[in-house]
């Protein structure tokens, strides 16, 4: 019976010319890590990284595949190739280094390696004895397209070799060529890729500084670091303030916004809508006569002060980092230069911020959707820029969720394409999606929910959400207990105990961390009024003089923390955090260590402020590395303590009223006498 | 201070010409669901689905959102809409109804709704009598803007009411105006989409018949049909053979390959390397002299009788499934006439199948790497042409895994475009990923690891990957407890225990499920030899005859739980499966219902094939639709036993010898005396 043409055959006889249609491309590639949002956005890592790829790769049939991880730096235009290798259940893998700064793209090609299928198969008829002259010469032929590919004396050895294997020789001698390891390095080096496939994106990895991943951060307000009580504080006076940040270990400082202060509808002392005459106002309130986002408050000094402080912080090994929010006091010069930057209401008023009923009469939103955005935009960046040239590559962002998501996908790109160092902190308290959103659009780091974790299981939820799902590819967490806004229900309970606690997490928890101080060192936990976040006295809208010699301050212990951050690698990194059963519920039991094992931190803290609380932490050692059955040292670096332990189950007691943590570096492999040949 | 030109900014002002750098689209749109790796596959559904689209959709600051869903029939050019819901979290959603086969498609639109900010800050004004002239003179504005976008009687109206909200009446008046319904409706329905954010992809819905969804397949070899012993069946005898298959209740008979057999290297009984003279071979031996793939095995009939046959099960409902092995025998007509579709070996002859050392020597396989491919798929897609014409529209494709996976995807979707009610089953037992790979390229229905899952928790997992994961998008399981190639460990028990277990398991996990008879329902489980999953005197080798009359056959209950499969709605589909704790692992519960909650089946199986188990279920009331202080009834299908249940929990008890399962209709909604009026 013969086929005949059918009219259903000539309606579909088309085939494809697009690149996935090409019929002989027959490998998969698909399922790639990292890859954010199907390569809408950048993976993020820091220089020296080692980037793991993995990704699924199959054929049909039963075919081998070489698989090629093709990584190169954005601004060059060759691309540098690493052999991925096969995992289990059709996942493969392969790794490279990021040593510069700014972005690098990669993606994959993968093929069916006919000489590797050879290879292998012969090696199956060779072992059941079935291999005949035809396998032979099916191999040569191999040998011989692959030196066609070749040049030099690599070609000349392939032809040699081929013409041997059709040479038709006895069969140890075949076999002898054919499974000959430098036929199959040299092989390797020229396969047949005409139809391999392609990934068919390029992805991107941001590289930021070591700094974006591992940071300390102190904030401080400058007006309230004058050395006597009602003086309003300067540059001059941050920088004697170095030393004592510098001492506590930390290495990022953040300044609240340093810009002239709104007259107009400025807020008096604990946020009150009526000012006293010699209220100092919110230092949010950007833009004076006296300038705007470029300009400093003339009470903190001049450009030049600032500067100086920018290169006196950095011989403490601390970077400044400046807060830029971007919104106007009715003062700002904006105002005036540039009212189609703001919402203009029908009685030819500007619009001021509200949430209704509320009114923030001291505070102009810019307009996102001007028809003169562009401007807009430009001005914004170029007030980065302003600070960059005076020397500032880290800047935490006030409230960039009430900003345009473009304009910062855009501004954040293009600043670190000419400046790859700098770094943005989100400060996004809002709701997960947006957090989320905003780090893909270019955010190094993060503000998180982390003040209002408590719980175990709360904080141990939460933490695997940043650390071990798709979500650490991008978003990096910066873990503060407290922040000028942020007076938690937790830390008003004003006891040492609650403040040692939160801080112990955030420093353990979070490879970055910061603390508001001198509020937080100096247990400060009044609220304005039961039920408020907010700061009674808030520096926000006064001067405080803080005595930073105040016995019960946490400075030592601040101090002691951050040493040991420095000096434990474990630390420096959120990924390998694991969480350890403890049998009560109110003790938390967690470990991080370096991708080589080399460095465990222990930390167990006791999230319950008023009571002793003791129980069995339960070790994953098979995860830390550790021998169950020798002994390792547990080293409080808080204390100074050594405990000696041996297996899972170790007992801990923590009363809050001394310390109501461990931080414990552990010793795994310690020598014992057997080691040692001469005991034998 | 003046902002000075910076070096920097010179180098970076430039802002992309690209849509997502439109500085005033606003709104996010992210996590859409269904998506299949990022729209590069389609989602499937079954004429008559509502698809519930959901996705992240937020902007920057307060403002409302409004946003809608666009669909349309691939075919057709114009979108239809739907407005989106918000749900939690920044979650939305709408739903669309597929009424037609075929190919639809659907995108995302939204955008910042002044209009609905406004009304939406202006109710809190109103509620704080803060709303001023200034406040209707904006939303005059807005309203005067939609007017513009409005045509005829709606324009006027508009614009008689931006008047009235400008002319600065009463407030009671003007409060009146502006929350009217009726503006309100007008309003939304000329919205500011200046703005709006799309998107950015058009992602695919593939709609097939319901038959993809919930079938029932009966798989026997017309070769075996024969009336007596020691006769080829024919064509006929399968039409003789209908009223059996439908009294059992199967809508779709799958044949294995009807075409001519090999001769060269034709397996002999039991997979014998030699055949005897009247050894009649493998039918997936495909083509002799008499014909290839569009050919019928001259002792089946003719091709009159096969479309007869066809005709013959329609008018009992059933479908005939042929099966698809794109494969050759030796003696193929392709081998002489496009010896260039296969491989050849350095002596001129072709390449066989073989998985070395092991040799099929009467299986020539194409070579999908051929210069001709086109030539080679076209006539490959134009063997599923051929039987369409014939009246074919679903087919069991062997070992797809083998073929080049872009000539699937090809093949499939250009068939469907012209007869989108063409169904494939994918016999790929093979790896996971391969197999989803397989459906995502078109495969409607698939082969899956359910023979070979026989404990609760092993059962539950893969079953809640199959319907509760985004691959139940993609991925339809059609579940077999055998198939002429495999005759599972369990089976092999010879218990009808251990036959009962599997097939209610298969009918009722699976809308989709079928079996090979008269092996299954004759409980036929000899192995050809232990250890192996072959059955002894394979009918893939030998015709063997079947007493369909044997006492012990399965044909009854297999009646019974067909029917009850088309009187619930429940059973026909698997995504509203749902598992309940039973506290004896022997034991396995799990429910079906239907989305309106109106029809409920509850299954409880013993899995232990020798002892009776019993204990107690503890059913998810709620998830069920079932009030927890009423009765319900529990109907078992199978015995016609009702059972009067109240709360949570339920003894259960299952003798394997008489009959180690329930299915029971829950009939939830009791009416008792007090439900009636006059009770009161």
């Amino acid at each position: 019976m013969a086929a005949k043409t059918s009219t259903l055959e000539d309606a579909l006889e088309s085939i494809p010319d697009r690149p996935e249609f090409e019929g002989r491309r027959r490998v998969m590639i698909e399922g790639v890590s990292p890859e954010v949002d199907g390569g809408r956005f950048a993976a993020k890592r820091t220089v020296g990284d080692l980037v793991r790829v993995e990704t699924d790769i199959f054929t049909d049939g039963h075919d081998s595949i070489s698989a090629r991880l093709l990584f190169r730096k954005e601004s060059s235009s060759d691309w540098m190739e690493r052999p991925m290798q096969a995992l289990v259940n059709d996942r493969w893998f392969a790794e490279f280094p990021v040593t510069e700064l700014g972005r690098y793209r990669y993606t994959i090609h993968a093929w069916v390696d006919h000489w590797e299928t050879w290879r292998r198969d012969l090696q199956k008829r060779i072992a059941a004895e079935t291999d005949t002259a035809i396998d032979y010469q099916i191999g040569a032929g191999l040998v011989r397209e692959a030196a066609a590919r070749a040049h030099g004396t690599d070609r000349q050895f392939l032809e040699e070799r081929a013409h041997l294997l059709e040479s038709g020789g006895a069969p140890v001698q075949q076999r002898g060529i054919a499974t000959d390891v430098a036929l199959h390095a040299l092989m390797a080096l020229y396969p047949d890729r005409r139809f391999a496939s392609e990934l068919g994106r390029e992805l991107v990895i941001v590289v930021d500084p070591v700094r974006a991943r591992f940071s300390s951060w102190y904030e401080f307000f400058p007006r309230s670091a004058g050395r006597h009580p009602g003086t309003h504080g300067t540059f001059a006076d941050c920088e004697a303030r170095l030393p004592y940040v510098a001492e506590m270990g930390f290495d990022v400082v953040y300044l609240p916004p340093i810009h002239p202060i709104g007259q107009q509808f400025r807020k008096g002392k604990n946020n009150s809508t009526t000012a006293e005459p010699d209220d100092v106002g919110s230092p949010w309130a950007i833009g004076s006569a006296e300038g705007g986002h470029k300009a400093i408050h003339p009470q903190l000094g001049t450009l030049d002060d600032f500067r100086r402080l920018v290169r006196k912080a950095s011989e403490f090994g601390i970077q400044i980092a400046l807060d830029v929010a971007f919104q106007s006091s009715p003062d700002h010069p904006y105002v005036k230069e540039h009212p189609e930057w703001f919402r203009q209401r029908p009685d030819g008023t500007i619009q001021y911020a509200e949430n209704p009923p509320k009114k923030y009469q001291d505070i102009y939103p810019f307009d996102f959707e001007t028809p003169n955005w562009r401007e807009l935009w430009k001005e914004l960046k170029s007030v980065f820029s302003f600070w960059i040239e005076q020397g500032v590559t880290i800047f935490r962002v006030d409230n960039p969720h009430t900003k345009a998501f473009p304009f910062w996908e855009w501004c954040i790109t293009e600043l670190k394409r000419e400046r790859p160092e700098v770094l943005f902190l989100s400060e996004a308290f809002t709701r997960p999606k947006i957090m989320y959103r905003l780090a893909k659009l270019g955010f190094s780091q993060s503000y998180t929910y982390f003040p209002w974790r408590n719980a175990k299981a709360e904080l141990i939820a939460y933490l695997t959400e940043l650390t071990k799902t798709p979500v650490r590819e991008f978003f990096r967490a910066n873990q503060w207990p407290n922040t000028p806004d942020i007076l938690t229900e937790f830390l008003q309970l004003r006891t040492r105990a609650a403040f040692v606690i939160r801080f112990l997490l955030a420093s353990t928890l979070g490879a970055n961390y910061g603390i508001y101080g001198p509020a937080f060192e100096l247990l400060e936990g009044r609220p304005v009024r039961t039920g408020s976040e907010e700061y009674l006295d808030s520096e926000k809208y006064q001067i405080r003089h803080w005595n930073l010699e105040q016995p019960d301050s946490l400075r030592e212990l601040i101090s002691v923390v951050n040493k040991t951050r420095r000096a434990n690698a474990a630390l420096q990194s959120d990924w390998l955090l694991d969480f350890h059963p403890v049998d009560n519920d109110q003790l938390i039991c967690y470990s991080k260590r370096t991708p080589d094992g080399t460095n465990v931190v222990l930390v167990v803290v006791n999230l319950d402020p008023h009571h002793t609380q003791s129980g069995f932490v339960n070790l994953a050692l098979d995860v830390l590395g550790i021998d169950e059955h020798r002994p390792y040292q547990a080293h409080d670096m808080l204390t100074g303590a050594r405990y000696m332990w041996t297996g899972r189950r170790n007992y801990v007691e923590l009363d809050p009223s001394s310390l109501p943590g461990h931080l414990f570096v552990l010793r795994k492999r310690l020598r014992v006498e057997t080691d040692f040949e001469y005991f034998l």
